[in-house]
């Protein structure tokens, strides 16, 4: 048994316990609760197992889990920036390499790598699976904001324009998600009254 | 676009928004509140990334991770059923197998069948993923609870013979890490008085 290692691992897995702190914008489904990131990571990482059969290219379906998996273990130092907080979001990738520096030290060397080069992958949104990784994070508080009838959108008095400035990749993961998105749950949304019409500002 | 598909996907990725709601027993690193199923299945995943070197035999890593995300989806109808609750642990499969018919019928039919089937081997125990899977299962609250000084086993008035009998298997999943929990999870929670040492009548 090589001691160390395990030791480093157990210290790892049990740091990033703390993800289950940190808590997002998001409603869950009863709109009593706001939902955490590890709640978050969850529910994408069953997303992608069920949905990515539309990917627009073909994904490495355990890549793409473990990059949403791990994605915001970040948050435990840099805290969730909320994606319409234009002053937060100005700070917010140095604040996650300090965080990434940190936490991802103290695995076995060849994990901290491994680990932060998935991040680093999904923080550059380049590859296929980086790319279906931010689609899923892109519609999986957009879907519970729909159950909860925009009560998020509502509270933030958000308008189209952002949510479209929000998804400008959105559709590069998933054409046929983001179609589907589009329809089922935003302009739904702005014939409801949830989400500010400022469409016509835009053309 | 297969609307249909797309609406029947979107409905059970609506519906188990709710295993965030199923508290366990387990309580979080903070030791103030418990963890639901959503949180424990997220950090299991994750465990099993980095730690699947360790499995007995050579496992599939997506497989035993999606085993692992869903295999308490069947809580969001049958609740969480406490590992020493010897009264409800009779009635335990049962619950969950109406739930599972009631839960997975949401997906479209290929999809039903391909969760059901990992659901029911994780249920069987028998496959290396099963196996590796209910190690995690076993060693991941133990893990919380070593971190927090014993607190649940203490609230319970739980004795090693209890936990050797839940733990009969954990072996068959990773000897390393069995061997490894028992020296730095139990017997120091023997040591330190959290665990009732009831081992000499257990002889």
């Amino acid at each position: 048994m090589d001691r160390k290692r395990l030791d480093q691992q157990f210290d790892f897995i049990k740091e990033i316990d703390k993800e289950k702190f940190i808590q997002r914008q998001t409603r869950l489904s009863d709109n009593v609760r706001r939902e955490n990131d590890a709640e978050h990571a969850w529910h994408m990482a069953i997303m992608t197992v069920l949905l990515s059969e539309y990917a627009n290219e073909k994904i490495d379906v355990l890549r793409t889990v473990t990059m949403l998996l791990i994605h915001d273990i970040v948050e435990i130092d840099a805290g969730d920036t909320y994606a319409y907080d234009e002053e937060g979001l100005k700070t917010q990738r140095e604040r996650e390499c300090q965080a990434a520096d940190r936490i991802y030290a103290l695995l076995p060397e060849d994990q901290q790598s491994k680990l932060r080069d998935i991040w680093e992958e999904f923080e550059a949104g380049e590859t296929p699976e980086a790319k279906f990784a931010h689609t899923m994070d892109n519609l999986q508080p957009a879907m519970l904001n729909v159950v909860n009838n925009g009560v998020s959108w509502k509270e933030h008095g958000i308008a189209i324009s952002q949510i479209m400035k929000r998804n400008a990749h959105t559709a590069e993961g998933s054409q046929v998600l983001w179609d589907y998105a589009y329809e089922n749950f935003f302009k739904k949304n702005i014939d409801d009254g949830n989400i500010i019409d400022d469409s016509d500002k835009e053309n």
